[in-house]
Protein backbone atom coordinates (compact mmCIF):
# COMPACT_ATOMS: atom_id res chain seq x y z
CA UNK A 1 0.00 0.00 0.00
CA UNK A 2 1.87 3.13 -1.32
CA UNK A 3 -0.69 5.49 -0.70
CA UNK A 4 -4.35 6.01 1.68
CA UNK A 5 -5.37 9.49 1.94
CA UNK A 6 -8.91 10.65 2.82
CA UNK A 7 -10.49 13.51 1.03
CA UNK A 8 -13.80 15.43 2.26
CA UNK A 9 -15.73 17.02 -0.41
CA UNK A 10 -19.64 18.27 -0.18
CA UNK A 11 -22.16 16.48 0.96
CA UNK A 12 -25.94 17.32 -0.82
CA UNK A 13 -27.88 14.86 1.40
CA UNK A 14 -29.37 16.24 4.50
CA UNK A 15 -27.06 15.78 7.66
CA UNK A 16 -29.36 13.29 9.86
CA UNK A 17 -28.49 11.05 7.00
CA UNK A 18 -25.57 12.17 5.20
CA UNK A 19 -23.04 10.40 7.50
CA UNK A 20 -21.69 8.10 10.01
CA UNK A 21 -19.85 8.60 13.32
CA UNK A 22 -18.10 5.70 15.76
CA UNK A 23 -19.74 4.34 18.48
CA UNK A 24 -17.33 5.25 20.65
CA UNK A 25 -16.50 9.10 21.64
CA UNK A 26 -12.48 8.81 21.35
CA UNK A 27 -10.25 11.28 20.05
CA UNK A 28 -9.49 7.94 17.88
CA UNK A 29 -12.61 6.56 16.60
CA UNK A 30 -13.76 10.23 15.67
CA UNK A 31 -11.07 9.91 12.58
CA UNK A 32 -13.23 7.34 10.98
CA UNK A 33 -16.33 9.96 10.68
CA UNK A 34 -17.60 9.08 6.98
CA UNK A 35 -19.79 11.40 5.02
CA UNK A 36 -21.80 11.22 2.00
CA UNK A 37 -19.22 12.31 -0.67
CA UNK A 38 -15.61 11.17 1.36
CA UNK A 39 -13.73 9.83 -1.16
CA UNK A 40 -10.50 7.03 -0.05
CA UNK A 41 -7.65 6.86 -2.19
CA UNK A 42 -4.71 4.18 -2.85
CA UNK A 43 -2.39 3.38 -5.35
CA UNK A 44 -0.36 0.60 -5.96
CA UNK A 45 1.97 -1.01 -9.27
CA UNK A 46 1.66 -5.12 -9.46
CA UNK A 47 4.33 -6.47 -9.77
CA UNK A 48 5.16 -10.32 -11.67
CA UNK A 49 5.88 -11.44 -8.29
CA UNK A 50 2.07 -9.95 -7.43
CA UNK A 51 0.93 -11.72 -10.11
CA UNK A 52 2.71 -14.84 -9.65
CA UNK A 53 1.57 -15.13 -6.15
CA UNK A 54 -2.12 -14.59 -6.59
CA UNK A 55 -2.12 -17.15 -9.38
CA UNK A 56 -0.92 -19.19 -6.77
CA UNK A 57 -3.59 -18.55 -3.89
CA UNK A 58 -6.76 -18.11 -6.17
CA UNK A 59 -6.17 -21.06 -8.61
CA UNK A 60 -6.50 -18.97 -11.78
CA UNK A 61 -3.22 -19.46 -13.75
CA UNK A 62 -4.95 -18.27 -17.14
CA UNK A 63 -2.09 -18.03 -19.56
CA UNK A 64 -3.25 -14.04 -20.54
CA UNK A 65 -1.75 -13.11 -17.01
CA UNK A 66 1.67 -15.65 -17.03
CA UNK A 67 2.37 -15.94 -20.28
CA UNK A 68 3.31 -12.76 -22.76
CA UNK A 69 3.19 -14.28 -26.21
CA UNK A 70 -0.21 -15.98 -25.46
CA UNK A 71 -1.23 -12.35 -23.92
CA UNK A 72 -0.31 -10.50 -26.94
CA UNK A 73 -1.00 -13.50 -30.03
CA UNK A 74 -4.07 -15.07 -28.46
CA UNK A 75 -6.03 -12.14 -26.36
CA UNK A 76 -4.37 -9.52 -27.96
CA UNK A 77 -2.90 -7.70 -25.03
CA UNK A 78 -0.67 -5.09 -26.72
CA UNK A 79 1.32 -5.03 -23.50
CA UNK A 80 1.52 -8.72 -22.71
CA UNK A 81 0.56 -10.57 -19.74
CA UNK A 82 -2.48 -8.57 -17.73
CA UNK A 83 -3.15 -8.18 -13.89
CA UNK A 84 -5.68 -10.23 -12.93
CA UNK A 85 -9.06 -8.28 -12.39
CA UNK A 86 -10.13 -9.74 -9.53
CA UNK A 87 -6.64 -8.58 -8.39
CA UNK A 88 -7.07 -5.19 -9.02
CA UNK A 89 -10.54 -5.37 -7.59
CA UNK A 90 -9.50 -6.53 -4.64
CA UNK A 91 -7.71 -2.84 -3.81
CA UNK A 92 -11.26 -1.98 -3.06
CA UNK A 93 -11.92 -3.90 -0.18
CA UNK A 94 -8.73 -3.41 1.01
CA UNK A 95 -8.44 0.59 1.16
CA UNK A 96 -12.32 0.33 2.57
CA UNK A 97 -10.87 -2.01 5.38
CA UNK A 98 -7.36 -0.20 6.28
CA UNK A 99 -10.05 3.45 6.80
CA UNK A 100 -12.44 0.91 8.85
CA UNK A 101 -11.44 -2.35 9.99
CA UNK A 102 -14.33 -4.64 10.34
CA UNK A 103 -16.10 -3.44 7.24
CA UNK A 104 -17.88 -6.62 5.71
CA UNK A 105 -18.83 -6.49 1.76
CA UNK A 106 -22.31 -7.03 0.81
CA UNK A 107 -21.98 -6.29 -2.81
CA UNK A 108 -19.50 -5.48 -4.98
CA UNK A 109 -20.00 -4.82 -9.35
CA UNK A 110 -17.25 -4.62 -11.72
CA UNK A 111 -16.95 -3.57 -14.85
CA UNK A 112 -13.55 -4.49 -16.10
CA UNK A 113 -12.56 -1.62 -18.97
CA UNK A 114 -9.28 -1.83 -19.89
CA UNK A 115 -6.37 -4.25 -19.16
CA UNK A 116 -4.06 -3.78 -16.23
CA UNK A 117 -0.58 -4.65 -17.39
CA UNK A 118 2.55 -5.70 -15.09
CA UNK A 119 3.75 -2.95 -13.94
CA UNK A 120 1.35 -0.13 -14.39
CA UNK A 121 0.75 2.16 -11.39
CA UNK A 122 -3.43 2.25 -10.56
CA UNK A 123 -5.21 4.24 -8.69
CA UNK A 124 -8.36 3.11 -6.40
CA UNK A 125 -10.72 5.73 -5.74
CA UNK A 126 -14.38 5.34 -3.14
CA UNK A 127 -16.54 7.16 -2.76
CA UNK A 128 -19.41 7.08 -0.55
CA UNK A 129 -22.24 7.52 -2.05
CA UNK A 130 -24.84 6.02 0.68
CA UNK A 131 -25.40 5.63 4.50
CA UNK A 132 -28.06 4.17 6.18
CA UNK A 133 -28.31 2.52 10.10
CA UNK A 134 -28.70 -0.90 9.59
CA UNK A 135 -29.53 -2.11 13.12
CA UNK A 136 -26.41 -1.22 15.27
CA UNK A 137 -23.94 -1.28 12.11
CA UNK A 138 -23.79 1.41 9.48
CA UNK A 139 -24.55 0.50 5.64
CA UNK A 140 -22.58 2.73 3.17
CA UNK A 141 -22.88 2.20 -0.51
CA UNK A 142 -19.24 3.43 -2.62
CA UNK A 143 -18.46 3.79 -5.78
CA UNK A 144 -15.19 2.02 -6.88
CA UNK A 145 -13.36 3.49 -9.87
CA UNK A 146 -9.46 2.21 -10.96
CA UNK A 147 -7.65 4.33 -13.16
CA UNK A 148 -4.18 3.77 -14.79
CA UNK A 149 -1.31 6.18 -15.10
CA UNK A 150 -3.40 8.52 -13.52
CA UNK A 151 -6.24 9.30 -15.98
CA UNK A 152 -7.68 5.81 -17.80
CA UNK A 153 -10.46 4.02 -16.15
CA UNK A 154 -9.79 0.56 -15.94
CA UNK A 155 -12.53 -0.79 -13.44
CA UNK A 156 -15.53 0.31 -12.15
CA UNK A 157 -18.55 -0.51 -10.08
CA UNK A 158 -20.23 -0.02 -6.80
CA UNK A 159 -19.62 -1.54 -3.48
CA UNK A 160 -21.97 -2.17 -0.40
CA UNK A 161 -20.59 -2.37 2.73
CA UNK A 162 -21.64 -2.95 6.74
CA UNK A 163 -19.20 -0.96 9.02
CA UNK A 164 -20.01 -2.28 12.55
CA UNK A 165 -17.90 0.30 13.63
CA UNK A 166 -20.19 3.64 12.72
CA UNK A 167 -23.88 4.51 13.54
CA UNK A 168 -25.66 6.91 11.83
CA UNK A 169 -24.69 10.72 14.19
CA UNK A 170 -28.21 12.73 15.10
CA UNK B 1 -8.10 -26.92 -7.30
CA UNK B 2 -9.68 -30.40 -6.03
CA UNK B 3 -12.46 -30.68 -8.38
CA UNK B 4 -13.49 -29.20 -11.87
CA UNK B 5 -16.03 -31.00 -14.35
CA UNK B 6 -17.94 -30.13 -16.83
CA UNK B 7 -21.78 -30.90 -16.79
CA UNK B 8 -23.96 -30.90 -20.12
CA UNK B 9 -28.04 -29.68 -19.54
CA UNK B 10 -30.41 -29.36 -21.83
CA UNK B 11 -30.31 -26.11 -23.48
CA UNK B 12 -33.62 -24.15 -24.60
CA UNK B 13 -32.36 -21.56 -26.89
CA UNK B 14 -32.03 -22.36 -30.89
CA UNK B 15 -29.17 -24.27 -31.87
CA UNK B 16 -27.66 -21.15 -34.27
CA UNK B 17 -27.01 -19.13 -31.25
CA UNK B 18 -26.94 -21.23 -28.24
CA UNK B 19 -23.31 -22.49 -28.45
CA UNK B 20 -19.68 -22.02 -29.38
CA UNK B 21 -17.20 -24.06 -30.98
CA UNK B 22 -13.39 -23.93 -31.22
CA UNK B 23 -11.67 -22.22 -34.11
CA UNK B 24 -9.53 -25.33 -34.42
CA UNK B 25 -11.67 -28.31 -35.54
CA UNK B 26 -8.84 -30.74 -33.59
CA UNK B 27 -10.06 -33.48 -31.50
CA UNK B 28 -8.27 -31.93 -28.61
CA UNK B 29 -10.13 -28.31 -29.46
CA UNK B 30 -13.65 -30.14 -30.00
CA UNK B 31 -13.75 -30.92 -26.07
CA UNK B 32 -14.08 -27.20 -25.61
CA UNK B 33 -17.49 -26.83 -27.44
CA UNK B 34 -20.03 -24.69 -25.22
CA UNK B 35 -23.49 -24.63 -25.20
CA UNK B 36 -26.17 -22.55 -22.96
CA UNK B 37 -26.65 -23.95 -20.20
CA UNK B 38 -23.51 -26.17 -19.94
CA UNK B 39 -22.36 -25.69 -15.81
CA UNK B 40 -18.62 -25.82 -14.95
CA UNK B 41 -17.89 -26.66 -11.20
CA UNK B 42 -14.86 -26.95 -8.85
CA UNK B 43 -14.40 -26.94 -4.91
CA UNK B 44 -12.19 -25.87 -2.77
CA UNK B 45 -11.01 -25.59 1.10
CA UNK B 46 -9.30 -22.40 1.93
CA UNK B 47 -7.18 -22.76 4.80
CA UNK B 48 -5.56 -20.22 6.98
CA UNK B 49 -2.20 -19.83 4.97
CA UNK B 50 -4.76 -19.21 1.82
CA UNK B 51 -6.36 -16.27 3.83
CA UNK B 52 -2.62 -15.20 4.71
CA UNK B 53 -1.04 -15.50 1.67
CA UNK B 54 -3.80 -13.73 0.06
CA UNK B 55 -3.92 -10.97 2.45
CA UNK B 56 -0.22 -10.46 1.63
CA UNK B 57 -0.86 -10.06 -1.88
CA UNK B 58 -4.22 -8.05 -2.09
CA UNK B 59 -3.16 -5.70 1.14
CA UNK B 60 -6.50 -6.59 2.30
CA UNK B 61 -5.29 -6.84 5.95
CA UNK B 62 -8.82 -6.44 7.33
CA UNK B 63 -9.04 -8.06 10.60
CA UNK B 64 -12.08 -9.65 10.15
CA UNK B 65 -9.93 -12.44 7.38
CA UNK B 66 -6.72 -12.33 10.03
CA UNK B 67 -7.95 -11.87 13.73
CA UNK B 68 -10.75 -15.11 15.36
CA UNK B 69 -11.42 -12.57 18.25
CA UNK B 70 -12.13 -9.73 16.31
CA UNK B 71 -14.10 -11.27 13.56
CA UNK B 72 -16.17 -13.07 16.56
CA UNK B 73 -16.93 -9.86 18.83
CA UNK B 74 -16.54 -6.70 16.88
CA UNK B 75 -18.14 -8.22 13.61
CA UNK B 76 -20.33 -11.35 15.02
CA UNK B 77 -19.02 -13.86 12.77
CA UNK B 78 -19.54 -16.83 14.89
CA UNK B 79 -17.07 -19.08 13.49
CA UNK B 80 -14.29 -16.62 13.71
CA UNK B 81 -12.20 -15.48 10.87
CA UNK B 82 -13.89 -15.72 6.87
CA UNK B 83 -11.91 -15.48 4.01
CA UNK B 84 -12.17 -12.97 1.84
CA UNK B 85 -14.96 -12.61 -0.50
CA UNK B 86 -12.96 -11.71 -3.46
CA UNK B 87 -11.01 -14.42 -2.64
CA UNK B 88 -13.90 -17.03 -2.37
CA UNK B 89 -14.92 -15.26 -5.98
CA UNK B 90 -12.01 -15.76 -7.02
CA UNK B 91 -13.02 -19.37 -8.46
CA UNK B 92 -15.46 -17.97 -10.73
CA UNK B 93 -12.44 -16.93 -13.30
CA UNK B 94 -10.31 -19.65 -12.18
CA UNK B 95 -13.01 -22.28 -13.25
CA UNK B 96 -13.71 -20.63 -16.34
CA UNK B 97 -10.18 -20.12 -17.41
CA UNK B 98 -9.05 -24.09 -16.44
CA UNK B 99 -11.72 -24.91 -19.24
CA UNK B 100 -11.28 -21.97 -21.48
CA UNK B 101 -7.87 -20.35 -21.37
CA UNK B 102 -7.34 -16.93 -22.25
CA UNK B 103 -10.85 -16.10 -21.38
CA UNK B 104 -10.92 -11.72 -20.82
CA UNK B 105 -13.29 -11.23 -18.07
CA UNK B 106 -15.88 -8.10 -19.26
CA UNK B 107 -17.84 -7.66 -15.76
CA UNK B 108 -18.88 -9.74 -12.55
CA UNK B 109 -22.00 -9.07 -10.32
CA UNK B 110 -21.23 -10.61 -6.90
CA UNK B 111 -23.90 -10.52 -3.81
CA UNK B 112 -21.85 -11.94 -0.49
CA UNK B 113 -24.59 -14.05 1.29
CA UNK B 114 -22.89 -15.77 4.15
CA UNK B 115 -19.51 -16.09 5.02
CA UNK B 116 -17.14 -18.60 4.48
CA UNK B 117 -14.88 -19.65 7.21
CA UNK B 118 -11.49 -20.79 7.07
CA UNK B 119 -11.93 -24.56 6.63
CA UNK B 120 -15.05 -24.62 5.16
CA UNK B 121 -15.66 -27.01 1.36
CA UNK B 122 -16.57 -24.13 -1.26
CA UNK B 123 -18.31 -25.20 -4.66
CA UNK B 124 -18.18 -22.59 -7.31
CA UNK B 125 -20.68 -23.16 -10.40
CA UNK B 126 -20.79 -21.01 -13.03
CA UNK B 127 -23.30 -21.76 -15.79
CA UNK B 128 -23.45 -20.49 -19.27
CA UNK B 129 -26.96 -18.59 -20.05
CA UNK B 130 -25.71 -16.28 -23.36
CA UNK B 131 -23.42 -17.04 -26.09
CA UNK B 132 -22.70 -14.02 -28.92
CA UNK B 133 -20.39 -13.64 -31.68
CA UNK B 134 -18.21 -10.81 -30.67
CA UNK B 135 -16.26 -10.01 -33.80
CA UNK B 136 -14.29 -13.31 -34.09
CA UNK B 137 -14.41 -14.04 -30.35
CA UNK B 138 -17.56 -15.55 -28.25
CA UNK B 139 -18.98 -13.15 -25.77
CA UNK B 140 -20.52 -15.67 -23.16
CA UNK B 141 -22.86 -14.77 -19.58
CA UNK B 142 -22.26 -17.34 -16.81
CA UNK B 143 -24.33 -17.13 -13.82
CA UNK B 144 -22.07 -17.78 -10.90
CA UNK B 145 -22.97 -19.43 -7.51
CA UNK B 146 -20.58 -20.47 -4.17
CA UNK B 147 -22.05 -23.24 -1.77
CA UNK B 148 -20.84 -23.78 1.44
CA UNK B 149 -20.71 -27.15 3.23
CA UNK B 150 -22.99 -28.31 -0.26
CA UNK B 151 -25.87 -26.68 0.38
CA UNK B 152 -25.79 -23.11 1.62
CA UNK B 153 -25.13 -20.01 -1.05
CA UNK B 154 -22.98 -18.25 -0.33
CA UNK B 155 -21.87 -15.96 -2.91
CA UNK B 156 -23.97 -15.31 -6.44
CA UNK B 157 -23.60 -13.06 -9.18
CA UNK B 158 -23.01 -13.06 -13.37
CA UNK B 159 -20.03 -12.85 -14.94
CA UNK B 160 -19.49 -11.60 -18.72
CA UNK B 161 -16.31 -13.27 -20.74
CA UNK B 162 -14.70 -12.38 -24.51
CA UNK B 163 -13.89 -16.30 -25.24
CA UNK B 164 -11.15 -16.21 -27.95
CA UNK B 165 -11.06 -19.92 -28.54
CA UNK B 166 -14.25 -19.85 -29.47
CA UNK B 167 -16.72 -19.01 -32.62
CA UNK B 168 -20.30 -19.25 -33.04
CA UNK B 169 -21.07 -22.32 -34.72
CA UNK B 170 -23.43 -22.56 -37.76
Amino acid sequence: MQLVRLVRIVSSLPRLASFCSPFSSSAEGAARLLRVGDVLRESRRFSESDVVRYSEVSGDRNPVHLDDAFARTVAGFDGGRVVHGMLVASLFPSVIASHFPGAVYVSQTLTFKLPVYVGDEVLAEVQATYLRQYKNKCMVKFTTKCFRNEDSLVVEGEATTIISTLSLSK
